[in-house]
Parts: structure tokens; C-alpha cells; sequence
């Protein structure tokens, strides 16, 4: 089969041996990736990454169990121990000894096969196209906002960093009824924005220490640094991203002003299908550019670029 | 009166005008000042500070109403606005256009006597002598540590920082039942810690990713570090200290882990004053030296001694 493969380099190889499943796992004939942010930066280093990329995917299952066999289905990436305190506590994306679907030491989805735990499957209604099904999991890592930090409708929250995450971000946001905003420069992100009913204003606009919430979904040092300007006593920090390297950070206005500063990862698939199915979300805008896995590396370089939101892999 | 001044360098000033209450006011003459790491900061340029420093006091009323005429007392060191939004929310530690007693544009208690305004005194009881009640401040600090960041008895907790407040902070958790350790070098430390029946151990023989929660009462880089080391998937570190400068932060780990990362500062007098009139908390242990008020310099360079507990000024 063929598969986008990194290992040091990014290279199309295109006589990769079909995977096997374990026992407890289905086979995955895959349809559509969506290429994110953390695809960017293990190729920059980021957990030593080595493998098949890509863990935002569609697919059909096309061995397993009989009630999954021509199933469409999203998946879950986390593949967790079932053992440790964690699992157990019933939060397997946190598993101690998890692997991450392209992302650490587990396959994959940037080819035309994978394999993955039956566990992990999600079955795709027909009124969920693989188009937007293809957002589920950055959907559902936005979601994972609202699951960690309580949104009320009274409170007012700013979203940094109108990315491919940012975006999803303040949609979610905008369904819980709070006052959200969100600062942009760009004239695509700004427009997309005015369309959902969600206010932009200029960054200098923002009035200071005055958010009962902001999430960062910037991943820069900056980015957290005006979240501490804007947040109001007693507020919260959402981090949505990695960071590069170590951030100096004013930990001191943590403690003086009583902030929480909270990190969110992957979050619920069935609410995000849920959202989906219902058509509260709009994914489909968000598309700027569709490649064949022929073509993955030039769509790589594509989502590399400044301001671009998500590019797609049809398989 | 006499005062200890801090203008850039630290003085006595032997011929200060008495202070002159507001309508709202009362005069104390003061009987007791703890030394706090504050002070030390405030000399070493935190906040621009010039004026009487102490925030931690005893004193008598001398003049005000009636009722409070000759009442030992304590006081709550934020002068609030009583307007904001943050003082009509009830949280007026956070007010923000608050002064604070020896610390921000408010005259502090390491003097004959001081103004505070009648809201902020708290009548101290027979049972609580001035030796322990000038801890109310700091045990309420330590204390708002559990009314920020509730804490279950099966936690685990590590308190990092054996200093002033790390030694309240052990003994305020202590009593959730919690499972509470705290690693230190000094033997005095150890000693209180043991007496108190809270385990000590080797910094290195921590078990990494276990705590639920981490109080850092360091106030250090390396402390903040050790703590993300320390805690646990989905766990709190709790700030209990301002930091030098801007300290590096291992942001996308509170993401990753989905750690929560939250700050206090002041807290409940009235919840101090119980437990030390119950004799739960140990404060006279924490006595490391005395002075008096003419001595006020010389107890300031022994409180920034390294590894030294409280030093009292006798008023």
C-alpha cells in the first residue's frame, strides 16, 4: 500500500507492507485525512516522531467483526493499556502507557490502510459526509474545552489564535451563549468568523483583565502572555496547543490574581458527531485544499504555509 | 511614633506622624509584626514599594467606635474599593483598585500604630495569644490554598517549598486527611514536619506523575519545574508564591497532561482564627527569633537568612 511516512524525512513510500490487527482491532480502508498542526510539528522533532503520519481520518472497516465489516467510522487515537490508574478511572486518553494514532508509536492514518482498536471505532451516520466526519477528532479536541473548563452563558471568553483549531474553538464556544470574541488579522478567518455570528476586533481593542475566560490556541510564548493581560481575576486559561520549547511564563500574575490556567487534548467523538449530525458546526468552510495521497508531501507543504487553514487528503 | 521604612533602603524612622484615621477607619497600636518573604521581595523591588512595611500584625484599638475600643485584633490586609466589579462579587482580595497594607500604597504595621478600615478587622479571642494570632494572616494565605483547590482525603499531596508558608501550607492539608508529604533538606524542618506527623522524604525518592496535587511554595523556576514532574494526569499545581522574574514553563505539558495550574492569594481570617483557638494548627514552633521594634533592621536580615522560619517584632 501507500503511505506519507516520516523518518527524518517526509517521503511517499509506495510498497508498504498492508498492517495486521491484532486481535482486538479492525482493519481500516481509509477514505479522507485531515492534515493538523502536530502533523507540522513532529516533522519539526516534536516526541521523535518516526512512522506513518496522521491521525485525522475517515475510513471503512474492511475486516473485523461482523456488526463493523462496510461500516463507515471515525476513531479515537488514544490506544490505551486498559490497566494503569487512568484507564481505570475511565479516562484513556490520558492512559500512562498509551500510544497515539501517527503521533507516538502506533501507525498512522496517511495511507490506505491502518489498523486500530475496536475499542476506539465510531460508527459515521450517513448524514455526516467524509468530509466533515474528517473533523470529528480536532472537533472533539476543541470540546474537550468545554468538558475541562465549565463555560457559563454570562461569562465572556476570547479565543487566540484563529487557526484550524482556533476556529473549531470558537464555534464551540459560541453554542454555550457567553459573550466569545475572537481577535484576527486575517480577512479570511475574519470573514468566515462574521458569517457564524462571532465578533472580531482588533487585538488592542481587547479591553484588559476583563475575560472570564481565554483559550490559547496559539501555542506561542506570546500568545500566552496576552492571555494573562486579558483574563479577569479569578479567570481561566485554556491552553488548546503545544508549546515551542519553554515559554517564560508570569506565573506570578497566576498566583496574584488567583488564575486557573488549564490544558485540554483529546475530547468526546460522539458529542462532536453529535454536533456534527445536527449541523452546528460548520466543518466544510474550513477545507482550503484537497490533495490525493499521490500528492501528500505538496500538501504538507501546502498546510505549512501562514494562515492556512485545513487542507485534506482524499485516499 | 517609630517606623520601619523602606524608601529604597531600609530605616527607622523614630519621629512619624501619627497615623490619621479615615471616617471609616479605626487607629490600632500594634503589639506584634511577622516577617513575611514579601517583605524581603518588596526590598528587593517588587512593586516599587516605599512606605512602612508589615502585613502581618496584632494590635489593640485605640480609637474608632465604641465597640471596637480596646479590642485585640487582626486585619485583613486589602483595602478594597467596595465599587468593582470584583468587591461586588464578594471578592474583595481581588479588588481592582485595591491597596494592601504594607504592600501596595497602604502604611504598613511594623510601626507604633496603624489606620485600617473597620471591614477589615477581625476581633482576636481570649484563647489565641498575640504570639499566634499574628499568623492568622498567613495561615488564612495557606489556607485559601484548600478554599481555591478543593482537596479529597484519598489524594496525594506534595508541598514543595519547607519555608514559612510551605510549613502552614503542610499542616492546613494535612487536616483534609489527605495524603500529604513534603520533601526537605534542613533538619529543623524535617524535625516540625515529623512532630506534626507528616512524612518527610528525598526529593529523589518522589514517585513521578503520582501527585494529584503539587503546592509550590517556592517561588522558584526549578520549583514549578519539579512540580509538572511530580503531578499527576489531570492533577492541580497549586501557586502559593509570586516568582522572580519570568520563570520558563513547560506549557505544553499542563496541556498534554490536562493539568490545572492555579494560583492564591489571601485568605479566610475567620476559618484561621478557628482552627488555631481548636489548637489545630502548630504556629509557635515556627518562632525562629524576636525582636523589638528599635531592632526592626536586624530582624529583617535575619528573616532573609536562608532556611530561617518566622521572625517576630515585639511592638
Amino acid at each position: 500500500m501507500q503511505a506519507l511516512v516520516f523518518d527524518g524525512q517526509l517521503r511517499l513510500d509506495n510498497a508498504m507492507a498492508l498492517p495486521v490487527p491484532n486481535e482486538d482491532e479492525v482493519l481500516i480502508r481509509l477514505t479522507r485525512g485531515g492534515i493538523c498542526n502536530t502533523d507540522l510539528e513532529l516533522m519539526a522533532g516534536y516526541l521523535d516522531f518516526s512512522g506513518v503520519l496522521g491521525h485525522e481520518f475517515v475510513g471503512v472497516v474492511e475486516q473485523g467483526p461482523d456488526q463493523w465489516i462496510g461500516k463507515r467510522v471515525v476513531g479515537e487515537i488514544n490506544v490505551a493499556c486498559e490497566q494503569c490508574d487512568m484507564c481505570r478511572k475511565g479516562i484513556p486518553s490520558q492512559c500512562r502507557d498509551r500510544h497515539t494514532v501517527g503521533i507516538y508509536h502506533y501507525p498512522g492514518a496517511f495511507a490506505d490502510y491502518m489498523r486500530l482498536p475496536i475499542r476506539n471505532l465510531h460508527h459515521v451516520p450517513d448524514s455526516v459526509s467524509d468530509d466533515r466526519a474528517v473533523f470529528v477528532e480536532p472537533l472533539a479536541a476543541a470540546l474537550q474545552i468545554t468538558a475541562i473548563t465549565p463555560i457559563s452563558p454570562t461569562d465572556r471568553v476570547i479565543v487566540l489564535g484563529a487557526g484550524k483549531l482556533g476556529m473549531l474553538a470558537a464555534q464551540v464556544l459560541k453554542l454555550t451563549g457567553a459573550d466569545v470574541v475572537v481577535p484576527v488579522r486575517r480577512e479570511k478567518q475574519a470573514r468566515l468568523l462574521r458569517q457564524w455570528h462571532i465578533p472580531t476586533i482588533d487585538m488592542s481593542d481587547l479591553p484588559l483583565n476583563q475575560a472570564q475566560v481565554v483559550v490559547d490556541c496559539t501555542g506561542q510564548e506570546e500568545g500566552f502572555a496576552d492571555a494573562l493581560q486579558l483574563v479577569a481575576p479569578r479567570g481561566t486559561i485554556h491552553l488548546k496547543s503545544t508549546y515551542v520549547g519553554l515559554p517564560q511564563a508570569n506565573l506570578t500574575r497566576v498566583a496574584v490574581a488567583e488564575l486557573k490556567v488549564v490544558g485540554s487534548r483529546c475530547g468526546p467523538f460522539d458529542a462532536a458527531l453529535r454536533l456534527l449530525d445536527a449541523g452546528l458546526i460548520d466543518v466544510t468552510s474550513l477545507i482550503e485544499a484537497r490533495y490525493s495521497l499521490d500528492d501528500a508531501p505538496r500538501a504538507m507543504a501546502h498546510a505549512a504555509e501562514k494562515g492556512v487553514l485545513k487542507v485534506l487528503l482524499d485516499i
